[in-house]
């Protein structure tokens, strides 16, 4: 079938099937199908959905466009998590190394930021000589060393999802489901992981806003990893507030060390305890919640934790003494306080708004090729729900300049919100599903 | 507003401003919106739609991007015909001499065929020496001397529209109304015309299949050219079989000459004399059809049609001697019948069909570049409704060698259906839809 049938075909609300998937990504892959087919077929998909047949198809295509990991050496089921993406999420950071204490093999993917949200890749950039990309050998040689290894994607991993995502950055194809899901497995396929957390962020902060619409995406990533032989939950997460109180790169990577050393905001640790005591179930260390959770919590109390992230940062390349010394982190030359509006209490804080405010700063891009401030960002000092006094201060921004924080201020101001009534409070982990769940039938 | 932000626009069915349509159409022009980007919106607005305010700018943004014709020197009302196009549709050779007889100044611009479906550019390639590219200098020229010239479209002309028709031809984009429709009338308003009568044909070997759809179509087109100040109306015309019984294109060049000398088919007679008819009513030449129709008989059974046909050629550099010789048109190597299989009435001749045989002969193309054989086509011996006998011939194929016959033998006899009964004979002019009218509001 031509490439223009194919496309006709899909725009008719037809299925395709997987010759004619293999040949849309081998066309991305070898360039042999043009840009202008490959966005018009992506719009179509866009407009007209596909089947979780097709989604799964065009993730195993987008696996065998590259290399797959073999990590059968190890012994163990490796176990990845992926966050969809939020404000503040430093999870990756605190969860890898304490699931690596807990036995369980951690090969963790990850990626840049873009707009509002921020990426794993730019925190761990902050650290002083962090390498980031390793070759799949290398990657192995981490993992045997340490048992944890940080990779951004490179050619060798799904180089047709590469092409297509950077197509569908510039041609408004980016909001679909079977894409975004197809995108987000043909990845942590590559790797050659048995288990996968989904961290599906739900709000104002991340890209679902809805529960409904989280939940549909969770469901196609259960579906697919399903057909893929990949053991997968998705946990369903709050992100109408930062998570933690640190916005940016270096802050985040600081507040990632104090929660290893005990220290850390409470939502960041519950939530980095649960999502790794899910890894340690996945990965068949522990049989139930109970156990892992206490074991993770003792990789936690015990510093096992903080002990594995510096030799996680050492085997990479980077600089372990920044565990206890954050000056060797980049700073910022400017620290500017915003100051609450009134008297009460803290109703809201809009975590898109404050993602925003972050790029503002210098902490983020709008654009792939940008690049960033590793010192710049937000400190928040209060949460959602404390009393604050009128002129008190709520938030430091941290920038290179004062003109940063004079073109931020407004926008970070009105993210954070106060009011005379103390909120209601909502619970941070919403819903967790398994593998194989069905739509209409799922378990919480 | 930036590209993907126009492409996001339209993909979640919001409306283009008149910007942002100004910025689509000057990115095609001048190549600063890559192909990519311009396939993506053009996809998301075959599935979204346009408003007619859209497309009306969509139009004029095309017109704009090129020159547009002063034809005011005339001091008439300058009138062109267009078809949506179908199957032996030979009825523009017939009815721009016809029309330029009784005045109208014809300046008619055509395309080339695509796919199952001629096109007058081929048609009149099979003249020898008959020069269609002509500059709007030339066309000038060719209307002041013979008040008629045959023109295809010219970089001078919409070239917007050019580059945005190819990229549809390979992006599966090419099934949108209002695209159909801007493309169309941005291409005849810079022609300079006052008043354009549409052919928008119906059936089985038209683009669009029902009534309903090529109302749709009639209707859009009509809004626009009101909204562009154009006079149109649209005749919907029935093309289930082909028209006249002639399909490639010296033999269609043939045919039309018998029509001007008074021996053509009574199909495509009258659809040519309903037409030019319309035109001089257009032009404001004459008040009525009546009267109209009158004054286009005129020209047909003097001969002046025929003789202005002649000129025409002439002044576009044609051999004039084709119209009493028709060896000096191209001819074919093999004649090669298709016979009745079976006795009794023409139930359907199927213009589809019909159309993809004439193809496989050689006579059309189904690349936009591929050369086609002048020579080669179909002569269908009866009409529907005829009574034929078991193994008479109902078809001769036309090609330059045996092969290709073989080859189109079982597509064609499959296209000309033998029954036991008289088909009900359907009227070929089905409805006029005039200028100004609303969806809803059609008049009959």
């Amino acid at each position: 079938m031509r490439a223009v049938d194919l496309i006709r075909l899909k725009r008719d609300g037809g299925t395709l099937d997987a010759a004619g998937i293999r040949a849309f990504v081998s066309g991305a892959t070898d360039g042999s199908w043009p840009d202008y087919q490959l966005a018009a077929l992506l719009m179509a998909i866009v407009l007209r959905g596909m089947t979780v047949d097709e989604a799964s198809t065009l993730t195993a295509e987008m696996v065998r466009s590259g290399d797959r990991l073999d990590l059968s050496e190890f012994g163990r089921r490796a176990v990845d998590k992926h966050s969809t993406g939020g404000v503040g999420d430093k999870t990756s950071l605190v969860v890898a190394p304490l699931a690596a204490v807990c036995g369980v093999v951690v090969p963790m993917m990850s990626g840049r930021g873009l707009g509002h949200t921020g990426g794993t890749l730019d925190k761990l950039a902050a650290i002083p000589g962090f390498r980031t990309s390793l070759s799949l050998t290398e990657m192995t040689r981490v993992l045997r060393r340490v048992g944890c290894a940080f990779i951004g994607q490179s050619d060798q991993i799904a180089p047709a999802d590469r092409r297509l995502y950077a197509l569908r950055d510039v041609t408004g194809t980016v909001e679909s489901v079977p894409l975004i899901a197809s995108s987000i497995l043909s990845k942590k396929i590559a790797e050659g992981i048995c288990g996968l957390v989904l961290d599906v962020k739900v709000g104002r902060g991340a890209f679902m806003k809805t529960l409904e619409e989280a939940r549909t995406l969770a469901s196609t990533l259960l579906q697919i990893a399903d057909r893929s032989g990949l053991d997968a939950e998705a946990v369903l997460t709050a992100m109408d507030a930062p998570l933690g109180r640190a916005i940016g790169n270096a802050t985040e990577v600081i507040e990632a060390i104090e929660t290893l050393k005990g220290r850390g905001p409470a939502d960041l640790e519950m939530l980095s305890v649960r999502l790794a005591a899910r890894m340690v179930v996945l990965a068949g260390i522990e049989a139930d919640d109970e156990a892992a959770e206490a074991a993770v919590r003792r990789a936690l109390v015990s510093g096992a934790g903080l002990e594995r992230f510096g030799r996680i940062v050492e085997a990479q390349g980077g600089d372990p003494g920044v565990l206890d010394d954050y000056t060797r982190l980049p700073g910022s030359e400017v620290q500017e306080p915003i100051l609450a509006a009134g008297t009460g209490f803290i109703e809201a804080i809009d975590a898109e708004c404050v993602g925003r405010a972050a790029v503002v700063l210098g902490a983020g891009r709008d654009r792939v090729d940008a690049p960033i401030d590793h010192g710049a960002g937000i400190e928040l000092l209060f949460d959602v729900g404390d009393r604050v006094c009128e002129g008190e201060p709520v938030a430091i921004m941290l920038a290179a300049t004062a003109d940063r924080c004079a073109e931020t201020r407004a926008l970070l101001s009105s993210a954070i919100s106060v009011g005379p009534a103390a909120p209601t409070c909502h619970p941070l982990i919403l819903e967790t599903l398994t593998s194989g769940v069905r739509p209409g039938e799922i378990r919480l």
